[in-house]
């Protein structure tokens, strides 16, 4: 991977860093740190508007609104929050419609600003509401969780899920900025903590053979949530989605590599019903299922399967797909992923390893995807 | 106006003409012709696909979906087609839910093109589900009513209402092309004719006071459907659109003159319940009171005011204001035009005539904008 420093260096528990996603004019930073999502300053560079709306769910509110409301209320005259129910499950057409209810309720316009404070399903609610709220206004997010920050806030993918398939109603839509508050990882359960290290695991594969290495080196304190640690996994996995969102904002091409595990994955959460996995647990998952397909591909070694399985293993995470269907399990699997949004005609395409650091999209037989369900389910 | 041709010779009933709409990459053709959604060829210059959908509804699936679906045939493997409810109360999130069940119950992929065969409502929501069914599919436009041919299917608005505001949800999204086949118009019920000569007239004030002229002169034939006539109305509102939205996709500055009339028609519709009046009939007598906000300005003479009510009354449209309501009836008119996506921090702002063809967005006084509403409703 060309285009972006390794700079494997840590960084300090109170400096605060800037990753710039390259977009022209849509180009926006990554703002990485302590102590940030409070204070006033953080947001000074955003537009002016009347009112900021604060979107949020039932868990991340209490902990955290009044905090961003204060901070903001230096920049805005009015500071409106709504909250939503907390999970997966909710990630649909009727919670969505709660944030625009709230919107044309109390006085919006063109130029409200609508803060994504919370994780992944917040902040592709939020950024879907945003793109098409009067066909689009500004919006930033503000991720409290490790996997928002290092993946769904970051690029523009916004959306909700359908009952036959995850994110298939949505949107690219940037924010104007991202925060990332690393203080918020403090009060982070376990559970989701590793989901999150389930999407920087998935960084070193597909881009970077050195981030690999670092990573399975600091596990440890990446799960004692030392702030170095997390800093520098925060970072690098920004620059390294930047460098590829930069190339390919609309997944013409090269962005589709950031979905490795996530053709399994997928068919985990919707055959399982949304919230029974949590999403990194089953990009973690996908990822041993996707590797062990590269191998039979003859695109990797056995030792590559082995090592990464205990690296996901290690971070919390499952390495065992459930079984969807005591029948025909997995023949239940190929009908959900025939349903992702990378098959074309039916064909079942998936994101694979070729060597060390380099993904490629790639269809598999329908045999040889069943091999790797049977030997990866139980 | 500059960059367009006046070009007011008659076209044949027979000729097909072309009128382009140009956005860089996403630039397409508007079609304007007889004969052209039952045949083949119209459509050989769309992308290859394995899926076309055909969406319409209850009264224009009857008339033409067969023979739309009979000339894709050639071009895709299968096509599909949905059939939704008709009106303008069926622009809503459960409406364009029906269109994702179909899309994702019959194995759509993110090459499927979406075909929109009816009016204004269909466009919409068609074009939204496009826009966001996977964070974007192609779709074409096939408009069968004069309204959706001069106005909605042109320029990349998309959307559906919300109970407090129409059009509130949506996305600019453009149309691989437009196909506006004249011959659908012989079937268009009178109301609706009226409706879409609302349209055709805003463009005179706004933009080109030869095309005023011949709208007056030719106003007879436009009623009695004369090929020759729609053909020439149809093309010119489709220049002049095209020039506007060609220099401003996002509605940030010049493409508002475009709503002229529309900030009091909204009121209209949502006052009354959406469907009580046709879009274009709300706009005919929004455009009357919005001359009397221009005349108020001192932007206009009364001969003005006077020359274009006379107009939209001849064209067959309302010319005064419903009563909204018995108490105080200008309060709620202006509590709705405050939901326009125009608004800002609470002031309304309305597109105005200045001098004769050029519009000009301005704010009003709500003391004058119920002066305006007082004189013109009844």
């Amino acid at each position: 991977m060309s285009g972006v420093s390794p700079k494997l260096g840590g960084m300090t528990a109170n400096s605060t860093t800037s990753v710039s996603i390259a977009l022209g004019d849509r180009s926006y930073p990554i703002t990485i740190g302590s102590h940030l999502l409070g204070d006033s300053q953080t947001y000074c560079a955003l537009p002016k508007a009347n009112t900021a709306f604060i979107v949020s769910n039932t868990t991340v509110a209490p902990l955290y609104a009044q905090r961003l409301a204060a901070a903001l209320s230096s920049h805005y005259k009015v500071v409106h929050q709504v909250t939503l129910p907390d999970g997966e499950e909710f990630k649909t057409w009727e919670t969505l419609n709660l944030i625009f209810d709230a919107l044309l309720s109390q006085g919006s316009d063109r130029k409200t600003v609508l803060f994504a404070l919370g994780g992944g399903v917040v902040g592709d609610m939020t950024g879907f509401a945003a793109a098409s709220f009067m066909r689009g206004v500004p919006f930033v997010q503000v991720p409290t969780t490790l996997l928002a920050q290092v993946d769904s806030s970051v690029g523009g993918k916004t959306g909700i899920n359908h009952p036959l398939g995850k994110n298939m109603v949505g949107a690219f839509y940037q924010p104007l900025m991202v925060v990332c508050d690393l203080d918020t990882l403090q009060t982070l359960p376990d559970r989701e903590l590793s989901a999150g290290l389930g999407e920087i695991i998935k960084y070193g594969p597909i881009a970077d053979a050195q981030f690999l290495d670092w990573i399975e080196q600091n596990l440890p304190q990446l799960l004692a949530r030392d702030v170095a640690a997390l800093a520098h996994a925060v970072k690098r996995s920004c620059e390294i989605k930047a460098w590829v969102v930069g190339q390919d904002e609309r997944e013409s091409g090269l962005r589709a590599i950031l979905n490795f595990g996530h053709t399994f994955g997928h068919a985990i959460e919707a055959g399982l019903g949304y919230g029974a996995w949590l999403h990194g647990e089953a990009v973690g998952c996908g990822m041993v299922m996707a590797a062990h397909l590269s191998q039979r591909l003859g695109l990797v070694d056995d030792a590559f399967v082995a090592r990464l399985t205990t690296l996901i293993r290690n971070a919390g995470l499952p390495v065992k797909g459930p079984i969807l269907d005591t029948g025909d399990n997995a023949g239940r699997y190929l009908v959900l992923m025939r349903l992702d949004k990378k098959s074309e005609a039916g064909e079942i395409r998936s994101v694979v390893i070729d060597g060390m650091a380099k993904a490629v999209m790639r269809s598999a037989p329908d045999a040889m995807v069943r091999e790797v369900i049977d030997a990866c389910c139980r």
